[in-house]
């Protein structure tokens, strides 16, 4: 009691006598110094606000993804197509070889240490021997390692790019080129793809209009996520043309490369004609399927040597991580070369076998709209919005009733669409589609009984960019 | 012949000769059409320029090293003392505890996929079962894992501070505080480290001077590189007090941590009283020895609950790379756990015993002066600058003459002196002291004999920032 009383202690008062009222007095005097001191202390040090460029870092798939959390039906195993990670349900492990060559670069001791920020030699010489070709050659110097291609994209991004430049991303597309670009107020000037038509396409008449003395890169992603669209030859050959033409470089996310199937072909956007500087942002993360091993690169094609300055750039800041994990880069000649074809032919065949199977299953169920895939792996599946509501809405929808997850389009700028990644066992895309279909059954025999109406039709033929 | 001629076939024309000499003039109208296209076709692009982002990019560092890239002794053997890599040479290999849990971790196939951008749960509460303590208690909601330190740094430097904002920053110090800051426009304003005083101190009068009211962070790196000094907790407490007073958060590097010797203690700065907002980053690249696997952290030590908006700006910067490579992150628990105490008694006793080697061959060497290290795992030497030369002269002869490599001072901002990395084995360090002696006793002699002079003395007082 002393101690707790010692700042003014009652006894040393001799005018004021010592009762349990004094005492009491006293500790509420003391309680209340307490509290102020508390409540000064808080006024001192206010909330630190985050910086503008934190802030602007904004993946807007995570509000979406919220949006989704509710709770599955209980009485039905959880099925989950909505992570673009070929890992989840261990259908697609990687490749012994690959596992091999995590263990020997662990015991080989060679990369415990710092290598170069842009990456080891043998690691980028490996990726020369994997990719160089007569059509599109090129050296080391022109490789630059990256922590995972979300790092490849940034750092082409950053080093193209300043304040109040543009970059054309694709509508519907990857979330991550836009969480990248605002940060530093790059405008991500938004282009559309048009998933319905025969083959898929860009709008290349208006991404036109959208170049002007600001922009600075196109980004072209192929294989497409979410699209599971593959350009044809001919298409490339355009995009080509229209970036030729405005003396554009284009950044070429091609991380699905020949992940294709279906009849498809992929051609590297750099092998083709009319040549204009490319900066190919690839890696192991979903040919491999080993997204968590975190090692993507960068091959600056610099066609006409126009992108010296730009390549300082590269080289500039990969400094600021000091390269990718270095374990990963010993295993990567290995990988690269030792590899099975065998593997990749396995991978394909597992994830056409799912689209097929997801596209039997779903094409004939009234307001849906299969976007048949030729690549990557995922499949959009378009929702009448009278029938199903939006797309986030039959997302939560398929979620209580049937415990299964898929990604809103919304995530990926393609409202009316829901996204089902395609890399499950077999056994178990059929499951999804088939608690889908009969999900869709249901509810659209429901809305015809409650409504008595259905004319209102599907109308996904415009994409709507948010 | 036709087909190179056909844009305008001599044939075509009735009215000329169909001469040898006809042809060879087309023949030369069409190599000059095809020249002056070629260089149209270079006119039309030209070289484009990186964004003011990368081109402040920039480490100091490069620069220093790339002057000291002369040819040393062919008739010498090199050794290598000027990378901070404790992987060189062999002497520190990471513990078996460590490589057996990244092999589990590779096996597992649990950390092949993407895992949360702020990294895995398990990886991050084994931080909080290792470090949280009474005096600083977080929890793994606090914890961020980066990609190496450098990227805890990147994280925390850029979501506190705006273009304009200024970070107080060590001089001497680890060059990249200013490398990340600098690109975006954020200012690093050097403080001053006293290495010379009998305990290596901050000037925290002068410190003082410079905060203002853009003044973000102050960035204490302790122990320090490339001073070997170790902060006391007395002197940790008076730095503490001025954040106190400014109300400033601090950025604590504490990647070297608990290596430290010669009677030294370390205190990390969060567990000290008065208690100020703490961001801790740190990582196992210098206790554990493997820069390479690229593994670091941040702890948010929010004292006073004002660090909500920082934590919510570094969760959203860590989506840009998704997190480091998972393996590891896999491997963390049990390294953390796992690694016995005597494996860090080892290679404490390693840079301990090299210190202390080649302080006893350099101390006495007219024009040095050897500033005794107790923690990390450098040494600086100031040299003389009327004997030597400047720092760079200096490490140039030394490489020339006794094939021996270090790092200038200048690249530390510490002009005037050379940094010795400690991290070889006892007899590498032997020499390569003894041949750093030797060359001095020789350069020391030769320079009174020809100038025969030599009253000016060493002016190490004071050390200049650049």
């Amino acid at each position: 009691m002393q101690t707790v009383l010692n700042y003014e202690h009652p006894l040393s008062s001799p005018y004021r006598v010592l009762t349990k009222q004094a005492i009491d007095d006293q500790l509420l005097v003391h309680e209340r110094t307490m509290i102020s001191k508390a409540a000064t202390l808080k006024m001192e040090w206010r909330t630190v606000p985050q910086s503008a460029h934190s802030k602007n870092t904004v993946n807007p798939v995570r509000k979406i993804a919220d949006a989704c959390a509710v709770q599955p039906n209980p009485s039905k195993r959880t099925i989950r197509l909505h992570l673009g990670d070929p890992s989840v349900g261990g259908k697609l492990p990687p490749c012994p070889e690959a596992v091999q060559a995590m263990h020997e670069s662990v015991d080989s001791h060679m990369f415990d240490g710092y290598g170069p920020a842009v990456g080891a030699l043998a690691a980028r010489q490996a990726i020369v021997d994997k990719y160089s070709t007569p059509e599109a050659t090129f050296t080391a110097d022109d490789v630059v390692l990256a922590s995972g291609c979300s790092h490849s994209l940034q750092m082409a991004i950053e080093a193209v790019a300043d304040a109040g430049d543009n970059i054309l991303v694709p509508h519907p597309g990857f979330p991550l080129y836009s969480t990248l670009c605002r940060p530093h107020n790059i405008v991500d000037k938004a282009y559309k793809i048009d998933m319905l038509a025969n083959e898929v396409r860009i709008d290349l008449t208006y991404l036109e209009t959208m170049i002007d003395s600001r922009t600075r890169a196109i980004i072209i992603n192929n294989p497409g996520n979410p699209t599971g669209g593959v350009f044809t030859k001919r298409h490339l050959e355009e995009i080509l043309e229209v970036a030729y033409k405005h003396k554009l470089i284009i950044i070429a996310d091609e991380i699905y490369g020949d992940l294709v199937y279906n009849g498809a072909t992929f051609y590297p956007l750099a092998s083709l004609t009319p040549k204009v500087p490319v900066i190919t942002c690839d890696g192991i993360a979903k040919r491999w399927m080993v997204p968590g091993w975190r090692l993507g690169w960068i091959i600056i094609h610099d066609r006409f040597n126009v992108l010296s300055e730009i390549k300082k750039g590269i080289v500039a800041l990969s400094q600021k991580i000091v390269g990718p994990c270095a374990i990963v880069q010993g295993a990567l000649p290995k990988i690269l070369r030792d590899t099975p074809e065998s593997y990749f032919e396995y991978t394909r065949n597992v994830i056409e076998t799912n689209a097929n199977i997801v596209e039997n299953i779903l094409q004939d169920v009234p307001g849906l709209q299969v976007i048949k895939p030729q690549g990557a792996m995922y499949m959009m599946v378009g929702v009448e919005k009278s029938s199903y509501g939006d797309d986030v809405t039959f997302c939560q929808n398929l979620i209580k009733s049937e415990s299964v997850f898929c990604l809103p389009g919304q995530a990926f700028s393609a409202p009316g669409f829901f996204r089902v990644v395609l890399t499950s066992a077999e056994e178990e895309m059929e499951i999804a589609a088939m608690r889908i279909r009969d999900f869709c059954i249901q509810t659209y025999q429901n809305r015809t009984d409650s409504e008595d109406s259905s004319d209102e039709g599907l109308d996904l033929s415009t994409i709507e960019s948010d």
